[in-house]
């Protein structure tokens, strides 16, 4: 008998989850012949290399930012974060912020501590895939609401909520991954409403916030009743991916239990990593960066809105996003995307199918295209060769 | 109804954990009048803070250190942790080692993969506290095996299998936390004999391993009998417990699902981190900070060796470590040391009461002593605070 069959099996449910196809995909990219519109990555020139580098030297001064540190992350940028929600209307304590590695870990400390398994989560048709894969490895149960011009279907999350008494509903309420839309206000108020109605926990994601191009900012749902909305933000896309740094918003008893979770998964989050973001944050590093950015995803988007007319199959429609980084289109019933995606790749430009963003019932004609890591020449290149592929298949 | 009563409560399994009493503990360290040996941190004098203030210097030359990256973790990196497994007997390739958020989240992403709710875990007793409360999240009946000299006590160890039909056993067999001792050969033998004559797996949790000061090395678990056992290490106690990086060594099924886990606990760590790392690391900065760090943490051992017989009640005995950070001490029975901590803090002296480190069958008699965080001749002063505070008590 082999040594193998003596061996227990992995646990049950992470047999669940499978690698996310994006991340497989950013495999394409490394072609550099490929204009990839496939990743969701920000675009690596735009980051303060020096700025960072300046606070990472600030915060290896003292030992202290080689050594242990608290569950609930730095003090002051704690503060800062804290301070920021309450000048956009959102009044924060210090103390309702815990730091996390990165949002995907503020996604699975409440996936932990909010689910126990065989609960429901609602989340949007479509969503974002590595928040999906969070709440399955949580063992909860899945169902998708539908969207509407506006936001979520609010006549159809009511009657689902009858049906299924979900515990929490996730939204990325602002510039979704992956369809660029937001809620609108009456949109949020409604959905807050139904929330404290039916009484489910609503987290709302919030890592392309502040990357806005147009258009006015919309309210944070947690303004609406706090009580019911966790909020969760990111530098990932403001100052840097790479250092992995995210948060939780939220109060009472379960901030506290958070905290436990936090210090389970990996007792705190990289002490050099959060002093050298609040050296730089507090240093007023933020906003000369987020101009820089948005100056030039601005751009960005509106070179891929104008050549997208173009590129697609005639009957094809696509959201035209205020902010964040991802257009979404629909090409007419018949086509798929999956298959496109080959003779794409074919003539050396790429995007992600939209299947893959369904919890269920996808619409294969769907694709998602990012439009933060090239220049606009570069981005109607691209779009032109999309064109062709069409044209040949 | 205040709104409270419609909200869902946390999930069971996050009600199933609390904090840490080692960390709150922590918070006694904080008045620096108090000689405190409670605490499991590294000496922050003993960091190497030029050295990698100039690798992350170097990793911030280039975007690339502040990009997304893969969730199995810097190549370079990896590559020096195989080839160091390779130097000191237990082949390794690249390809088997998992970069974690720290050995905490090691042991976190281990507990769910490999566990399912119910499922048994054995530890030792007494055992490390964050393991216990990583596995309890996991939904894990927890079991203790006693220990004997030179080890795990194996013929207990055969019945409880027999018993309880384990998915795990959780050890930490060189320099253990809490009790500073080690699995001599012919125990680590016995013990994977054992895993695989009863189909178990053993996660060995080697944090300590390269803090020697006397002695010879030991053969890993993983030397024995590869498949059954998977190996974590960490850069905590080496190089800084700030930087945040572990690691798994693991194959295999178990090796793809664990890389799928990590990825939705928090997509991979810091890359800015790793890269400091691997420059630190491949420019041959190891041996150095190793050989300081030995040296002074011996000195230091030696200092506590000394002086416990005299600060202890008489009938106390304690372990003898040839590493690690830890001496544990049992007082006679009839003595708490919960109770005498108390005591001791008058005198501006403290300890880690032993209790909290069983899983059950508590000894309220033992208590943990840190040796690392000071000079001999503080050492020497808090053990006679310590003896002072027994004649009173």
């Amino acid at each position: 008998m082999p040594v193998a069959a003596l061996l227990p099996r992995p646990s049950r449910r992470s047999g669940g989850t499978t690698r996310s196809p994006v991340r497989d995909l950013l495999a394409l990219t490394e072609n550099p012949d490929v204009i990839s519109f496939a990743g969701g990555l920000p675009a690596p020139e735009l980051f303060d290399l020096d700025g960072l580098r300046r606070s990472f030297d600030a915060a290896l001064r003292a030992p202290a930012g080689l050594q242990y540190s608290t569950s609930e992350g730095n003090p002051a940028l704690r503060e800062f974060i804290a301070d920021r929600y309450t000048a956009h209307g959102l009044t924060t304590t210090r103390d309702e912020i815990l730091v996390t590695t990165g949002s995907q870990q503020a996604l699975s400390l409440l996936a932990t501590t909010l689910l126990d398994p065989g609960d429901t989560v609602f989340v949007e048709r479509p969503s974002y895939l590595a928040a999906l894969q969070a709440f399955t490895l949580a063992g909860a149960r899945i169902v998708s609401v539908p969207m509407v011009a506006g936001g979520v279907d609010l006549d159809a999350l009511g009657a689902l909520a009858e049906q299924h008494r979900p515990k929490l509903m996730y939204t990325v309420p602002t510039f979704q991954n992956p369809t660029g839309t937001s809620l609108d206000v009456a949109n949020r108020d409604g959905l807050v409403a139904l929330a404290t109605a039916h009484g489910f926990r609503i987290v709302e994601d919030e890592p392309y916030r502040e990357l806005r191009y147009s258009g006015d900012p919309l309210p944070y749902l947690a303004s609406f009743a706090a009580e019911h909305v966790v909020t969760v933000g990111s530098f990932s896309k403001v100052l840097a991916p790479g250092l992995r740094l995210g948060w939780i918003r939220t109060r009472g008893d379960i901030h506290s239990t958070v905290v436990v979770t936090k210090q389970a998964a990996d007792l705190h989050t990289s002490t050099v990593d959060q002093a050298a973001a609040a050296h730089y944050l507090t240093s007023g590093g933020l906003e000369t960066a987020l101009d820089r950015i948005r100056a030039a995803y601005g751009e960005r988007r509106d070179a891929m809105l104008a050549a997208l007319p173009d590129a697609l199959p005639a009957g094809s429609s696509w959201s035209t996003p205020h902010g964040g980084m991802f257009v979404w289109a629909a090409m007419p019933s018949g086509y798929d995307s999956t298959r496109q995606l080959s003779a794409a790749i074919e003539h050396s430009v790429a995007f992600v199918p939209g299947a893959p963003f369904y919890a269920e019932h996808p619409d294969p004609a769907t694709m998602r295209l990012s439009f933060t890591t090239y220049e606009p020449s570069t981005i109607r290149e691209g779009l032109r060769r999309l064109e062709r592929s069409f044209a040949r298949s």
